[in-house]
Protein backbone atom coordinates (compact mmCIF):
# COMPACT_ATOMS: atom_id res chain seq x y z
CA UNK A 1 0.00 0.00 0.00
CA UNK A 2 3.02 2.23 1.25
CA UNK A 3 4.50 2.34 -2.27
CA UNK A 4 1.20 2.72 -4.70
CA UNK A 5 0.15 5.53 -2.70
CA UNK A 6 3.68 7.37 -2.65
CA UNK A 7 3.79 6.31 -6.48
CA UNK A 8 0.21 8.18 -6.86
CA UNK A 9 1.73 11.46 -4.92
CA UNK A 10 4.49 11.77 -6.55
CA UNK A 11 2.24 11.89 -9.97
CA UNK A 12 -0.35 14.26 -8.45
CA UNK A 13 2.74 16.32 -7.61
CA UNK A 14 3.57 16.79 -10.89
CA UNK A 15 0.01 17.11 -12.13
CA UNK A 16 -0.46 19.93 -9.41
CA UNK A 17 2.36 21.77 -10.45
CA UNK A 18 2.59 21.79 -13.78
CA UNK A 19 -1.36 22.90 -13.41
CA UNK A 20 -0.82 25.97 -11.29
CA UNK A 21 2.18 26.55 -13.71
CA UNK A 22 0.07 26.89 -16.35
CA UNK A 23 -2.20 29.09 -14.71
CA UNK A 24 0.21 31.26 -13.41
CA UNK A 25 1.93 31.88 -16.59
CA UNK A 26 5.16 33.64 -14.78
CA UNK A 27 7.02 31.92 -12.11
CA UNK A 28 8.03 28.49 -12.01
CA UNK A 29 8.20 26.26 -8.89
CA UNK A 30 11.42 25.12 -7.86
CA UNK A 31 12.43 21.72 -6.55
CA UNK A 32 14.48 20.69 -3.68
CA UNK A 33 14.90 17.26 -2.96
CA UNK A 34 15.76 16.28 0.28
CA UNK A 35 16.87 13.67 2.72
CA UNK A 36 16.10 12.54 6.49
CA UNK A 37 18.66 11.47 8.39
CA UNK A 38 16.83 9.17 10.45
CA UNK A 39 14.88 7.72 7.10
CA UNK A 40 13.17 8.45 4.56
CA UNK A 41 13.18 12.63 2.55
CA UNK A 42 10.86 14.35 -0.21
CA UNK A 43 10.48 16.83 -2.70
CA UNK A 44 9.48 20.45 -1.73
CA UNK A 45 8.22 22.27 -4.93
CA UNK A 46 7.90 26.23 -4.33
CA UNK A 47 6.50 29.03 -6.29
CA UNK A 48 7.40 32.60 -5.25
CA UNK A 49 6.55 35.64 -6.71
CA UNK A 50 4.20 34.82 -10.42
CA UNK A 51 1.85 36.71 -11.99
CA UNK A 52 -0.89 34.58 -9.89
CA UNK A 53 0.53 33.14 -6.86
CA UNK A 54 2.34 35.24 -4.32
CA UNK A 55 3.91 32.23 -2.59
CA UNK A 56 2.72 28.33 -2.96
CA UNK A 57 3.95 25.21 -2.48
CA UNK A 58 3.39 21.51 -3.29
CA UNK A 59 5.42 18.83 -1.29
CA UNK A 60 5.58 15.42 -1.35
CA UNK A 61 7.33 13.15 1.32
CA UNK A 62 8.20 9.33 2.30
CA UNK A 63 9.82 9.30 5.96
CA UNK A 64 10.66 6.50 8.22
CA UNK A 65 12.39 5.17 11.47
CA UNK A 66 12.28 4.75 14.86
CA UNK A 67 8.76 6.58 16.05
CA UNK A 68 10.06 9.88 17.90
CA UNK A 69 9.61 9.53 21.40
CA UNK A 70 6.86 12.90 21.58
CA UNK A 71 4.89 11.31 18.90
CA UNK A 72 5.06 7.82 20.92
CA UNK A 73 3.85 10.09 23.85
CA UNK A 74 1.37 11.37 21.23
CA UNK A 75 -0.33 7.78 19.96
CA UNK A 76 0.51 6.04 23.27
CA UNK A 77 2.86 3.26 22.31
CA UNK A 78 6.42 2.43 22.71
CA UNK A 79 9.08 0.99 20.95
CA UNK A 80 7.70 1.35 16.97
CA UNK A 81 8.56 2.52 13.99
CA UNK A 82 6.87 3.87 11.70
CA UNK A 83 6.34 5.18 7.90
CA UNK A 84 4.53 7.96 6.62
CA UNK A 85 4.16 9.40 3.49
CA UNK A 86 1.76 12.40 2.40
CA UNK A 87 1.44 15.36 0.01
CA UNK A 88 0.34 18.73 1.31
CA UNK A 89 0.05 21.97 -0.30
CA UNK A 90 -0.94 25.58 0.04
CA UNK A 91 -1.56 28.39 -2.22
CA UNK A 92 -1.34 31.65 -1.36
CA UNK A 93 -2.99 34.27 -4.21
CA UNK A 94 -1.39 37.33 -4.88
CA UNK A 95 -4.95 39.05 -5.21
CA UNK A 96 -7.27 39.14 -1.98
CA UNK A 97 -10.19 38.46 -3.72
CA UNK A 98 -8.92 35.30 -4.68
CA UNK A 99 -8.83 32.77 -1.15
CA UNK A 100 -6.09 30.57 -0.29
CA UNK A 101 -6.42 26.96 -0.38
CA UNK A 102 -4.52 24.00 1.72
CA UNK A 103 -4.71 20.08 0.98
CA UNK A 104 -3.33 17.45 2.30
CA UNK A 105 -3.69 13.82 1.88
CA UNK A 106 -1.16 11.18 4.30
CA UNK A 107 -0.89 7.95 4.92
CA UNK A 108 0.71 6.49 8.20
CA UNK A 109 2.30 3.10 9.28
CA UNK A 110 3.18 1.56 12.26
CA UNK A 111 5.43 -1.84 12.82
CA UNK A 112 6.82 -3.63 16.30
CA UNK A 113 9.81 -4.90 16.62
CA UNK A 114 9.91 -7.70 14.17
CA UNK A 115 8.56 -4.97 11.07
CA UNK A 116 5.20 -6.70 11.68
CA UNK A 117 2.27 -4.18 10.91
CA UNK A 118 0.44 -2.84 14.08
CA UNK A 119 -1.78 0.05 12.62
CA UNK A 120 -2.26 2.01 9.44
CA UNK A 121 -4.58 4.67 8.31
CA UNK A 122 -5.00 7.27 5.99
CA UNK A 123 -5.76 11.16 6.53
CA UNK A 124 -6.42 14.15 4.96
CA UNK A 125 -8.68 16.92 3.23
CA UNK A 126 -8.72 20.37 1.89
CA UNK A 127 -9.87 23.53 3.00
CA UNK A 128 -10.46 27.53 2.06
CA UNK A 129 -9.56 29.95 3.29
CA UNK A 130 -10.96 33.54 2.02
CA UNK A 131 -10.33 36.83 2.92
CA UNK A 132 -13.27 38.25 0.86
CA UNK A 133 -16.03 36.17 1.12
CA UNK A 134 -17.74 34.86 -2.11
CA UNK A 135 -20.90 33.08 -1.16
CA UNK A 136 -20.67 31.12 -4.56
CA UNK A 137 -16.91 30.16 -3.84
CA UNK A 138 -18.01 28.72 -0.24
CA UNK A 139 -20.98 26.96 -2.45
CA UNK A 140 -19.17 25.23 -5.51
CA UNK A 141 -15.53 24.14 -3.31
CA UNK A 142 -18.38 22.17 -0.74
CA UNK A 143 -20.24 21.20 -3.78
CA UNK A 144 -17.20 19.65 -4.78
CA UNK A 145 -16.59 17.59 -1.93
CA UNK A 146 -20.07 16.41 -1.32
CA UNK A 147 -19.88 15.23 -4.61
CA UNK A 148 -16.67 13.29 -4.16
CA UNK A 149 -17.73 12.32 -0.76
CA UNK A 150 -21.22 10.99 -1.72
CA UNK A 151 -19.53 8.32 -4.59
CA UNK A 152 -18.56 6.31 -1.30
CA UNK A 153 -20.65 7.00 1.89
CA UNK A 154 -23.26 9.69 2.04
CA UNK A 155 -22.39 10.57 5.57
CA UNK A 156 -19.02 11.15 5.33
CA UNK A 157 -19.52 14.99 3.55
CA UNK A 158 -21.47 16.06 6.80
CA UNK A 159 -19.14 14.05 8.82
CA UNK A 160 -15.88 15.17 6.92
CA UNK A 161 -17.20 18.60 6.77
CA UNK A 162 -17.48 18.93 10.72
CA UNK A 163 -14.04 17.77 11.74
CA UNK A 164 -13.12 19.96 9.16
CA UNK A 165 -14.95 22.75 10.63
CA UNK A 166 -13.97 21.81 14.18
CA UNK A 167 -10.32 21.36 13.35
CA UNK A 168 -9.60 24.56 11.25
CA UNK A 169 -10.84 26.44 14.37
CA UNK A 170 -8.37 29.53 15.70
CA UNK A 171 -9.69 28.56 19.60
CA UNK A 172 -7.94 31.70 20.95
CA UNK A 173 -9.45 34.03 18.44
CA UNK A 174 -13.25 32.25 18.89
CA UNK A 175 -12.61 31.74 14.83
CA UNK A 176 -12.49 29.83 11.68
CA UNK A 177 -9.65 29.76 10.05
CA UNK A 178 -11.90 29.56 6.72
CA UNK A 179 -14.43 28.46 4.84
CA UNK A 180 -13.51 24.69 5.86
CA UNK A 181 -13.88 21.45 3.51
CA UNK A 182 -12.99 18.21 4.62
CA UNK A 183 -10.80 16.70 7.34
CA UNK A 184 -10.63 13.04 8.03
CA UNK A 185 -8.21 11.41 9.56
CA UNK A 186 -7.17 7.57 11.21
CA UNK A 187 -9.36 6.22 8.05
CA UNK A 188 -8.48 2.31 9.26
CA UNK A 189 -9.93 -0.92 7.97
CA UNK A 190 -13.35 -1.83 10.04
CA UNK A 191 -16.27 -3.93 9.58
CA UNK A 192 -17.71 -1.67 6.58
CA UNK A 193 -14.58 -0.88 4.62
CA UNK A 194 -11.16 -1.97 3.71
CA UNK A 195 -7.85 -0.43 3.81
CA UNK A 196 -8.17 -0.46 0.02
CA UNK A 197 -11.35 1.41 0.22
CA UNK A 198 -10.63 4.46 1.99
CA UNK A 199 -7.23 4.18 -0.67
CA UNK A 200 -9.91 4.40 -3.51
CA UNK A 201 -11.88 7.14 -1.36
CA UNK A 202 -8.89 9.60 -0.77
CA UNK A 203 -7.46 9.17 -4.63
CA UNK A 204 -11.00 10.14 -5.62
CA UNK A 205 -10.73 13.10 -2.95
CA UNK A 206 -7.31 14.58 -4.56
CA UNK A 207 -8.01 14.08 -7.94
CA UNK A 208 -11.33 16.71 -7.30
CA UNK A 209 -9.14 19.11 -6.00
CA UNK A 210 -8.34 20.73 -8.68
CA UNK A 211 -12.09 20.86 -9.30
CA UNK A 212 -12.70 21.96 -6.27
CA UNK A 213 -10.44 25.09 -6.13
CA UNK A 214 -8.81 26.25 -10.11
CA UNK A 215 -12.55 27.85 -11.46
CA UNK A 216 -12.33 29.84 -7.85
CA UNK A 217 -9.33 30.77 -8.71
CA UNK A 218 -9.39 31.89 -12.36
CA UNK A 219 -13.01 33.53 -11.38
CA UNK A 220 -10.63 35.68 -8.81
CA UNK A 221 -7.37 35.80 -10.01
CA UNK A 222 -7.78 39.47 -11.75
CA UNK A 223 -10.39 41.12 -9.95
CA UNK A 224 -8.87 44.81 -9.07
CA UNK A 225 -8.23 45.33 -5.55
CA UNK A 226 -7.60 48.19 -3.31
CA UNK A 227 -4.09 48.99 -1.06
CA UNK A 228 -6.48 48.76 1.88
CA UNK A 229 -7.66 45.38 0.72
CA UNK A 230 -4.37 44.19 0.27
CA UNK A 231 -3.51 45.16 4.06
CA UNK A 232 -6.32 43.21 5.67
CA UNK A 233 -5.47 40.22 3.27
CA UNK A 234 -2.24 40.36 5.14
CA UNK A 235 -3.19 40.59 8.53
CA UNK A 236 -5.86 37.93 7.99
CA UNK A 237 -3.02 35.86 6.80
CA UNK A 238 -1.59 36.70 10.14
CA UNK A 239 -4.53 34.43 11.62
CA UNK A 240 -3.02 31.81 9.40
CA UNK A 241 0.09 31.77 10.97
CA UNK A 242 -1.58 31.78 14.09
CA UNK A 243 -3.39 28.98 13.25
CA UNK A 244 -0.38 26.79 11.82
CA UNK A 245 2.20 27.78 14.46
CA UNK A 246 -0.31 27.27 17.92
CA UNK A 247 -2.76 24.85 16.52
CA UNK A 248 -2.19 22.54 13.66
CA UNK A 249 -1.20 19.20 14.34
CA UNK A 250 0.81 18.71 11.06
CA UNK A 251 3.20 21.43 11.91
CA UNK A 252 3.63 20.25 15.32
CA UNK A 253 4.31 16.64 13.88
CA UNK A 254 6.73 17.65 11.35
CA UNK A 255 8.65 19.99 14.33
CA UNK A 256 8.77 16.86 16.52
CA UNK A 257 9.80 14.46 14.14
CA UNK A 258 12.56 15.94 12.85
CA UNK A 259 10.98 16.98 9.54
CA UNK A 260 12.61 19.55 7.18
CA UNK A 261 11.85 22.69 8.53
CA UNK A 262 11.69 24.85 5.87
CA UNK A 263 9.27 22.09 4.21
CA UNK A 264 7.00 22.16 6.68
CA UNK A 265 6.99 25.80 7.23
CA UNK A 266 6.27 26.45 3.47
CA UNK A 267 2.55 27.13 4.18
CA UNK A 268 2.91 30.39 6.15
CA UNK A 269 2.09 33.19 3.76
CA UNK A 270 4.95 35.55 1.83
CA UNK A 271 3.69 38.90 3.63
CA UNK A 272 1.76 39.58 7.03
CA UNK A 273 1.10 42.15 9.24
CA UNK A 274 -0.28 42.00 12.34
CA UNK A 275 -1.89 45.48 13.72
CA UNK A 276 -3.19 46.02 17.13
CA UNK A 277 -6.62 45.10 17.56
CA UNK A 278 -7.64 46.12 14.22
CA UNK A 279 -11.65 45.90 13.87
CA UNK A 280 -12.77 46.17 10.51
CA UNK A 281 -15.78 49.21 9.65
CA UNK A 282 -19.55 48.36 10.54
CA UNK A 283 -21.21 46.74 7.28
CA UNK A 284 -18.25 46.70 5.39
CA UNK A 285 -17.16 43.13 3.42
CA UNK A 286 -14.12 42.84 6.06
CA UNK A 287 -16.73 42.34 8.56
CA UNK A 288 -18.77 40.59 7.01
CA UNK A 289 -16.21 37.92 6.71
CA UNK A 290 -15.61 37.80 10.23
CA UNK A 291 -19.42 37.17 11.07
CA UNK A 292 -19.05 34.28 8.66
CA UNK A 293 -16.06 32.98 10.64
CA UNK A 294 -17.78 33.16 13.57
CA UNK A 295 -19.63 30.17 13.61
CA UNK A 296 -19.51 27.13 10.61
CA UNK A 297 -22.32 27.38 8.27
CA UNK A 298 -23.86 24.64 6.04
CA UNK A 299 -23.00 25.33 2.43
CA UNK A 300 -25.19 23.00 0.61
CA UNK B 1 3.61 42.50 48.97
CA UNK B 2 1.24 42.34 45.91
CA UNK B 3 0.11 46.07 46.03
CA UNK B 4 3.46 47.62 46.25
CA UNK B 5 4.86 45.64 43.43
CA UNK B 6 1.53 46.49 41.10
CA UNK B 7 1.88 50.05 42.27
CA UNK B 8 5.27 50.24 40.86
CA UNK B 9 4.26 48.61 37.80
CA UNK B 10 2.15 51.43 37.11
CA UNK B 11 4.44 54.00 37.54
CA UNK B 12 6.80 51.82 35.34
CA UNK B 13 4.70 52.22 32.27
CA UNK B 14 4.09 56.04 32.78
CA UNK B 15 7.57 56.18 32.79
CA UNK B 16 8.25 54.02 29.76
CA UNK B 17 5.56 55.30 27.61
CA UNK B 18 6.74 58.89 28.32
CA UNK B 19 10.48 58.25 27.72
CA UNK B 20 9.13 56.50 23.81
CA UNK B 21 7.18 58.59 23.23
CA UNK B 22 9.87 61.17 23.81
CA UNK B 23 11.91 59.41 21.25
CA UNK B 24 9.78 58.91 19.04
CA UNK B 25 8.41 62.29 18.57
CA UNK B 26 5.78 61.20 16.07
CA UNK B 27 3.55 58.45 17.62
CA UNK B 28 1.32 59.00 20.99
CA UNK B 29 0.66 55.43 23.23
CA UNK B 30 -3.31 54.56 22.97
CA UNK B 31 -4.26 53.36 26.22
CA UNK B 32 -7.09 50.06 26.24
CA UNK B 33 -8.30 49.47 29.86
CA UNK B 34 -9.53 45.79 29.81
CA UNK B 35 -11.08 43.62 32.45
CA UNK B 36 -10.94 39.87 32.46
CA UNK B 37 -14.18 37.91 33.28
CA UNK B 38 -12.58 35.31 35.96
CA UNK B 39 -11.01 38.50 37.79
CA UNK B 40 -8.14 41.09 37.81
CA UNK B 41 -7.65 43.07 33.94
CA UNK B 42 -4.94 45.69 32.71
CA UNK B 43 -3.52 48.26 30.77
CA UNK B 44 -2.64 48.25 27.46
CA UNK B 45 -0.66 50.80 25.66
CA UNK B 46 0.33 50.59 22.45
CA UNK B 47 2.22 52.85 19.74
CA UNK B 48 2.06 51.93 16.03
CA UNK B 49 3.14 54.06 12.94
CA UNK B 50 6.17 55.94 14.86
CA UNK B 51 8.59 57.97 13.34
CA UNK B 52 10.68 55.97 15.43
CA UNK B 53 8.98 52.57 16.21
CA UNK B 54 6.51 50.59 14.00
CA UNK B 55 4.92 48.78 16.93
CA UNK B 56 5.85 48.80 20.35
CA UNK B 57 3.46 47.62 23.70
CA UNK B 58 4.29 48.41 27.08
CA UNK B 59 1.25 46.32 29.43
CA UNK B 60 0.37 45.96 32.90
CA UNK B 61 -2.12 42.95 34.10
CA UNK B 62 -2.69 42.02 37.62
CA UNK B 63 -4.76 38.75 37.32
CA UNK B 64 -7.11 36.64 39.95
CA UNK B 65 -9.22 33.66 40.32
CA UNK B 66 -9.19 30.04 40.33
CA UNK B 67 -6.01 28.78 38.33
CA UNK B 68 -7.23 27.64 35.39
CA UNK B 69 -7.22 23.67 34.92
CA UNK B 70 -4.27 23.47 32.15
CA UNK B 71 -2.17 25.95 34.75
CA UNK B 72 -2.97 23.28 37.47
CA UNK B 73 -1.71 20.44 35.34
CA UNK B 74 1.21 22.40 34.77
CA UNK B 75 2.47 23.81 38.22
CA UNK B 76 1.35 20.26 39.34
CA UNK B 77 -1.51 21.59 41.84
CA UNK B 78 -4.79 21.24 42.43
CA UNK B 79 -7.68 23.29 43.41
CA UNK B 80 -5.98 26.32 44.25
CA UNK B 81 -6.49 30.41 43.34
CA UNK B 82 -3.72 32.13 41.86
CA UNK B 83 -2.83 36.50 41.66
CA UNK B 84 -0.54 37.34 38.87
CA UNK B 85 0.64 40.44 37.55
CA UNK B 86 3.93 42.07 35.84
CA UNK B 87 4.58 44.67 33.27
CA UNK B 88 5.11 43.50 29.29
CA UNK B 89 6.83 45.17 26.91
CA UNK B 90 8.43 45.07 22.94
CA UNK B 91 9.52 47.75 21.19
CA UNK B 92 9.84 47.08 17.06
CA UNK B 93 11.41 50.28 15.74
CA UNK B 94 11.20 51.03 11.93
CA UNK B 95 14.98 50.96 11.23
CA UNK B 96 16.31 48.01 10.80
CA UNK B 97 19.87 48.58 12.24
CA UNK B 98 18.08 49.26 15.30
CA UNK B 99 17.02 46.25 17.34
CA UNK B 100 13.66 44.52 18.59
CA UNK B 101 13.77 44.62 22.46
CA UNK B 102 11.83 42.58 24.94
CA UNK B 103 11.02 42.65 28.83
CA UNK B 104 8.93 41.30 31.23
CA UNK B 105 8.90 41.69 34.85
CA UNK B 106 5.85 39.54 37.08
CA UNK B 107 4.85 38.49 40.59
CA UNK B 108 2.91 35.69 40.83
CA UNK B 109 1.08 34.05 43.85
CA UNK B 110 -0.67 30.92 44.64
CA UNK B 111 -3.38 30.15 47.54
CA UNK B 112 -4.84 27.52 48.57
CA UNK B 113 -8.63 27.04 49.55
CA UNK B 114 -8.74 29.53 52.95
CA UNK B 115 -6.34 32.51 50.74
CA UNK B 116 -3.51 30.96 52.57
CA UNK B 117 -0.31 31.90 50.19
CA UNK B 118 1.42 28.36 49.39
CA UNK B 119 3.86 29.98 46.92
CA UNK B 120 4.77 32.99 45.57
CA UNK B 121 8.03 34.38 43.06
CA UNK B 122 9.29 36.98 41.08
CA UNK B 123 10.52 36.17 37.67
CA UNK B 124 11.47 38.40 34.41
CA UNK B 125 14.27 39.70 31.99
CA UNK B 126 14.90 41.68 29.38
CA UNK B 127 16.73 40.53 25.64
CA UNK B 128 17.59 42.09 22.54
CA UNK B 129 17.24 41.07 18.89
CA UNK B 130 19.19 42.72 16.38
CA UNK B 131 18.65 42.28 12.62
CA UNK B 132 22.18 43.84 11.91
CA UNK B 133 24.88 43.08 14.36
CA UNK B 134 26.52 45.74 16.03
CA UNK B 135 29.07 44.14 18.55
CA UNK B 136 29.60 47.57 20.98
CA UNK B 137 25.62 47.11 20.86
CA UNK B 138 25.07 44.03 22.48
CA UNK B 139 27.96 44.60 24.79
CA UNK B 140 26.31 48.07 26.01
CA UNK B 141 23.04 46.06 26.79
CA UNK B 142 24.87 43.16 28.17
CA UNK B 143 27.06 45.44 30.60
CA UNK B 144 24.36 47.47 31.90
CA UNK B 145 22.58 43.61 32.81
CA UNK B 146 25.96 42.83 34.36
CA UNK B 147 25.96 45.62 36.50
CA UNK B 148 22.25 45.93 38.11
CA UNK B 149 23.19 41.64 38.79
CA UNK B 150 26.35 42.45 40.52
CA UNK B 151 24.90 44.90 43.18
CA UNK B 152 23.07 41.86 44.07
CA UNK B 153 24.48 38.51 44.14
CA UNK B 154 27.91 37.82 41.81
CA UNK B 155 26.42 35.12 40.53
CA UNK B 156 23.47 36.54 39.24
CA UNK B 157 24.48 38.02 35.83
CA UNK B 158 26.01 34.75 34.63
CA UNK B 159 23.03 32.41 35.71
CA UNK B 160 20.50 34.22 34.49
CA UNK B 161 22.29 35.48 30.81
CA UNK B 162 22.89 31.38 30.59
CA UNK B 163 19.07 30.97 31.28
CA UNK B 164 17.78 34.08 28.74
CA UNK B 165 20.23 32.25 26.12
CA UNK B 166 18.67 28.90 26.75
CA UNK B 167 15.23 29.96 26.85
CA UNK B 168 14.64 32.29 23.58
CA UNK B 169 15.64 29.67 21.42
CA UNK B 170 14.05 28.50 18.33
CA UNK B 171 14.92 24.75 18.93
CA UNK B 172 13.13 24.05 15.68
CA UNK B 173 15.53 26.47 13.60
CA UNK B 174 18.81 25.46 16.10
CA UNK B 175 19.00 29.07 16.70
CA UNK B 176 19.14 32.12 18.90
CA UNK B 177 16.21 34.77 18.90
CA UNK B 178 18.80 37.40 19.74
CA UNK B 179 21.68 38.42 21.23
CA UNK B 180 19.69 37.71 25.07
CA UNK B 181 19.94 39.52 27.56
CA UNK B 182 18.74 38.19 31.44
CA UNK B 183 15.77 35.54 32.10
CA UNK B 184 14.80 34.55 35.81
CA UNK B 185 12.21 33.02 37.27
CA UNK B 186 10.60 30.85 40.29
CA UNK B 187 12.75 34.16 42.84
CA UNK B 188 11.41 32.65 46.12
CA UNK B 189 12.19 33.28 49.19
CA UNK B 190 15.19 30.81 50.70
CA UNK B 191 17.76 30.72 52.62
CA UNK B 192 19.84 33.19 51.00
CA UNK B 193 17.08 36.15 49.92
CA UNK B 194 13.84 37.40 51.38
CA UNK B 195 10.84 37.81 49.19
CA UNK B 196 11.95 41.70 49.75
CA UNK B 197 15.58 41.07 48.81
CA UNK B 198 14.30 39.80 45.40
CA UNK B 199 12.14 42.58 44.78
CA UNK B 200 14.65 44.94 45.08
CA UNK B 201 16.64 43.42 42.63
CA UNK B 202 14.04 43.13 40.23
CA UNK B 203 12.81 46.51 40.76
CA UNK B 204 16.68 47.78 39.80
CA UNK B 205 16.70 45.34 36.76
CA UNK B 206 13.39 47.12 35.49
CA UNK B 207 15.23 50.89 36.42
CA UNK B 208 18.40 49.78 34.69
CA UNK B 209 16.31 48.93 31.23
CA UNK B 210 16.03 52.24 29.89
CA UNK B 211 20.15 52.85 30.21
CA UNK B 212 20.47 49.34 28.46
CA UNK B 213 18.36 49.82 25.15
CA UNK B 214 17.29 53.79 24.78
CA UNK B 215 21.38 54.17 23.84
CA UNK B 216 20.82 51.91 21.14
CA UNK B 217 17.83 52.82 20.03
CA UNK B 218 19.05 56.69 19.67
CA UNK B 219 22.49 55.38 17.86
CA UNK B 220 20.66 53.67 15.24
CA UNK B 221 17.27 55.04 14.70
CA UNK B 222 18.36 57.38 11.77
CA UNK B 223 20.81 55.51 9.91
CA UNK B 224 20.02 55.14 6.57
CA UNK B 225 18.70 51.61 5.56
CA UNK B 226 18.37 50.23 1.84
CA UNK B 227 14.63 48.28 0.67
CA UNK B 228 16.87 44.76 1.05
CA UNK B 229 17.90 45.59 4.41
CA UNK B 230 14.13 46.16 5.49
CA UNK B 231 13.34 43.26 4.14
CA UNK B 232 15.45 41.29 5.93
CA UNK B 233 14.53 42.84 9.27
CA UNK B 234 10.43 41.34 7.98
CA UNK B 235 11.36 38.33 7.62
CA UNK B 236 13.47 37.72 11.00
CA UNK B 237 10.62 38.94 12.81
CA UNK B 238 9.06 36.03 11.16
CA UNK B 239 11.31 33.82 13.44
CA UNK B 240 10.15 35.96 16.30
CA UNK B 241 6.99 35.42 15.74
CA UNK B 242 8.13 31.12 15.77
CA UNK B 243 9.46 32.11 18.53
CA UNK B 244 6.10 33.80 20.72
CA UNK B 245 3.97 31.30 18.93
CA UNK B 246 6.12 28.23 19.36
CA UNK B 247 8.10 28.15 22.59
CA UNK B 248 7.25 31.51 24.30
CA UNK B 249 6.08 30.38 27.83
CA UNK B 250 4.29 33.64 28.32
CA UNK B 251 2.32 33.71 25.23
CA UNK B 252 1.09 29.90 26.86
CA UNK B 253 0.32 30.84 29.29
CA UNK B 254 -1.72 33.87 28.66
CA UNK B 255 -3.82 31.56 25.92
CA UNK B 256 -4.37 29.28 28.62
CA UNK B 257 -5.39 31.35 31.12
CA UNK B 258 -7.93 33.21 28.88
CA UNK B 259 -5.94 36.43 29.11
CA UNK B 260 -6.31 39.38 26.69
CA UNK B 261 -5.47 38.24 22.85
CA UNK B 262 -4.68 41.35 21.61
CA UNK B 263 -2.82 42.46 24.67
CA UNK B 264 -1.00 38.75 25.06
CA UNK B 265 -0.46 38.96 20.90
CA UNK B 266 0.66 43.09 20.96
CA UNK B 267 4.50 41.22 20.87
CA UNK B 268 4.11 40.12 17.71
CA UNK B 269 5.77 42.48 15.18
CA UNK B 270 3.88 44.77 12.56
CA UNK B 271 5.28 43.45 9.29
CA UNK B 272 6.77 39.85 8.42
CA UNK B 273 7.97 37.89 5.50
CA UNK B 274 8.29 34.56 5.03
CA UNK B 275 10.98 34.01 2.03
CA UNK B 276 11.23 29.96 1.01
CA UNK B 277 14.85 28.70 2.57
CA UNK B 278 16.15 32.51 2.42
CA UNK B 279 20.04 32.27 2.66
CA UNK B 280 22.00 35.14 2.76
CA UNK B 281 24.57 36.17 0.58
CA UNK B 282 28.38 34.70 1.79
CA UNK B 283 30.14 37.66 3.86
CA UNK B 284 27.39 39.64 3.90
CA UNK B 285 26.27 41.50 7.34
CA UNK B 286 22.98 39.04 6.81
CA UNK B 287 24.94 35.98 7.15
CA UNK B 288 27.05 37.59 10.19
CA UNK B 289 23.91 37.99 12.12
CA UNK B 290 23.14 34.26 11.22
CA UNK B 291 26.58 32.85 12.71
CA UNK B 292 26.20 34.93 15.93
CA UNK B 293 22.77 33.34 16.95
CA UNK B 294 24.15 29.75 16.20
CA UNK B 295 25.90 29.78 19.05
CA UNK B 296 25.26 32.23 22.05
CA UNK B 297 28.68 33.77 23.59
CA UNK B 298 29.45 36.17 25.70
CA UNK B 299 29.74 39.56 25.81
CA UNK B 300 31.66 40.78 28.60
Amino acid sequence: MKNKFYKYLQLLQDNFTNEFEKIDAKAKFNEDIWIRPEGGGGKTRIIENGGVIEKGGVNISSVHGPLPESMQEYFKVENVDFYACGLSLVIHPNNPMAPTVHANWRYFEMYDKNGKIIDQWFGGGLDLTPYYFFKEDAEHFHKTCKDVCDQFNTEYYNKFKQECDSYFFNKHRNEARGVGGLFFDYLKEDKNNTLEDHYKFIISVSKSFLTAYVPILKKRMNLIYTDEQKNWQEMRRGRYVEFNLVHDKGTIFGLRTNGRIESILMSLPPKVQWKYNFKPKKGSAEEKLLKILKSPRNWI
